[in-house]
């Protein structure tokens, strides 16, 4: 069975990594020639919008998807005309605009925050108002890692803000004063079974998830909302392979941030925390196998490889800690890599982290994840 | 870094997709073009005793290993003289030969069975009466998975068993009455550290692994003699990567079966059963880097696909049992995968065993797996 994959990053490459076991094969279809699942994969160069790229990456492959969430979802809509794709391409739409997808998740009931449609600099003034200080201005479309998003914190900044949005569709959204940030990584397979992973804590970092905790402590009834979040949303939309909901943590109340289509980083941990990772339960729910457990092993903490990746002989050096180089040239900014430390308790996981050597994590960013671990565990 | 292995069976595969995580890339030398690493690693395909072939390897690598014990070892000897290649042209010709295998064993104070070497009929003749029946002739060189192994019931089977060796120079073992099979697979690093895993049982059938279980319920005393042994051969070699030695337990003794210098399917088990699996292990000590911990979780039992694989859907309902697809085309007697049931516990393990379907594993197999973990556990 082949698998085709609408992009050709890490992601990708991942789902590669757990699907040959299974005797998947992959084809991934990509504008660049230079992509990370290229070492697992075979190679389609062409454009997500050339239906005639489309069309043969479905004529090669039994099954398709996707590995990120700016795919048109006019071509999902079309591939779907000529073979399986899931997740499908409504629920796509729907998480490529802010306001949409706000919009979406308010009529399951599942809370988002106070926000506006912005359209001009009249618009935002007016909204400003309504929403108050500080508020987050952000472009409905395209924007991730924190990119199209600026933090207004009074009436000063909102020309500034206006202007850094490029007249682009906006949204202004009021500030959400969070506890922390969680979210629900869980698959939905085609016969309309679901299966959620525990509960991930992440930490970010201007703007990027630095680190995930998983399974985060959080009581029943946190966990018992956010299935229930999860599986409105998947029943509403049929959908099909896994998806993270990222939420902010308002005392007893979660509230939306956004839905990620896909695999997401912070499931990252399930590859080695997991019974069966996020990436191989993708795979089995777009190929109609049946669902895995998501049971955890113990207490898992990832850290995102930004920029560059560490040397790899002090990552390994660190009990427990598997390595997860995505094969990408180091450059400032990009997510070239994450490891994720495994531990049988959450003593034995700050063990290993005093083993970290300074090259893996420095004396300030052990601190700094040590106080992240205190807030959550106490 | 990129890493050159000699052959591209599964065994390169796996090694393949255990380093692709560490950042490695691979290149695979093999005769035939349709080998099931190609989906992981570039391929140069050549001939194992071509030179221009084994130098042109060596240019495009770091560092050189192989996946099977019938690469010539003169081979190896000459790509020493360019690269690093572990484990060395030496040990590597010692395992080769099973007569001088088991005087390289003998020397370091391993038990090995009573054997004669056997040049001729005459010669088997006089072995036979020197070792008694029932005893084994095999091939001194070339065999693997009970092939050119023959059996000697009584003086009627000489000449036959003669007749099946085709006068290659050959052994005469005794005939071991053992309690059990177990293999210790273990790891060194240049530096000289080693690594153990935990004892496992195997089961054969028609003379291939059937099914492996660790940890092996076994003394202290026994696992302490294992790791002597294994210690014994990798320091007097200077043994470098991951290896298997394969015993037979006669009462509280082991003897020496065959050692494999290279990562061995009674270690497969410890992708999903040890925090580091043997391939990780074998890279990340032929590339120079600290090694990882051997621990299991939980309890093991890795089924090997014989001839062909089974339906994937029946695999993959099975709780906690992981699939491990080589992307060969079936064949009888052909190893084409194999999948492994990780469990907390025995009683868990009996549990899922319970719910495998009959394509998976028929009710009498099923049978034989309980009476043989019975066996074990009792």
């Amino acid at each position: 069975m082949r698998v085709g994959i609408l992009g050709g990053g890490q992601l990708a490459r991942m789902l590669a990594l757990a699907g040959l076991p299974l005797g998947l094969r992959f084809t991934v279809l990509d504008a660049s020639a230079d992509i990370c699942a290229g070492d697992v994969a075979d190679v389609l160069a062409g454009d997500f919008v050339d239906h005639a790229c489309l069309s043969a990456l479905a004529k090669l492959c039994d099954v398709l998807t996707f590995d990120f969430e700016n795919v048109p979802a006019s071509s999902v809509a079309f591939l779907q005309t000529q073979r399986d794709i899931h997740p499908n391409a409504d629920v796509l739409a729907m998480t490529q605009d802010r306001l949409t997808e706000k919009a979406a998740f308010a009529a399951l009931n599942v809370p988002v925050a106070p926000h506006c449609a912005v359209n001009s600099l009249a618009e935002l003034t007016s909204a400003t108002g309504q929403l108050g200080f500080p508020c987050v201005l952000k472009t409905r479309r395209l924007g991730y890692d924190g990119k199209g998003q600026y933090r207004l914190r009074g009436p000063g900044d909102v020309e500034t803000a206006w202007r850094m949005m490029n007249d682009a569709p906006s949204i202004l959204e009021a500030w959400i004063v969070f506890d922390r940030e969680l979210s629900q990584v869980a698959t939905r397979a085609r016969d309309g079974c679901m299966v959620f992973y525990p509960l991930t804590q992440n930490v970010h970092r201007d703007g990027i998830l630095a680190l995930s905790l998983a399974p985060a402590k959080v009581s029943d009834a946190l966990t018992h909302l956010a299935q229930t979040y999860a599986r409105a949303m998947a029943e509403h939309y049929q959908y099909v392979g896994t998806f993270a909901l990222e939420f902010f943590v308002v005392g007893e109340q979660l509230v939306l941030n956004e839905m990620a289509p896909r695999v997401h980083n912070s499931g990252h941990w399930t590859i080695d925390g997991a019974v069966t990772s996020q990436f191989e339960n993708h795979l089995r729910a777009i190929c109609n196998l049946p669902l895995g457990e998501t049971t955890a092993r113990g207490v898992s903490l990832m850290f995102n490889w930004i920029g560059e990746v560490p040397p790899l002989a002090d990552v390994l050096c660190v009990p427990g800690f598997k390595q997860h180089d995505y094969g990408k040239q180091a450059r400032a900014g990009r997510k070239v890599g994450h490891a994720t430390l495994v531990a049988a308790s959450f003593d034995q996981l700050q063990n290993s982290l005093n083993q970290m050597p300074a090259a893996v994590c420095t004396s300030e960013q052990r601190d700094y994840v040590r106080q992240k671990l205190l807030d959550i565990y106490l």
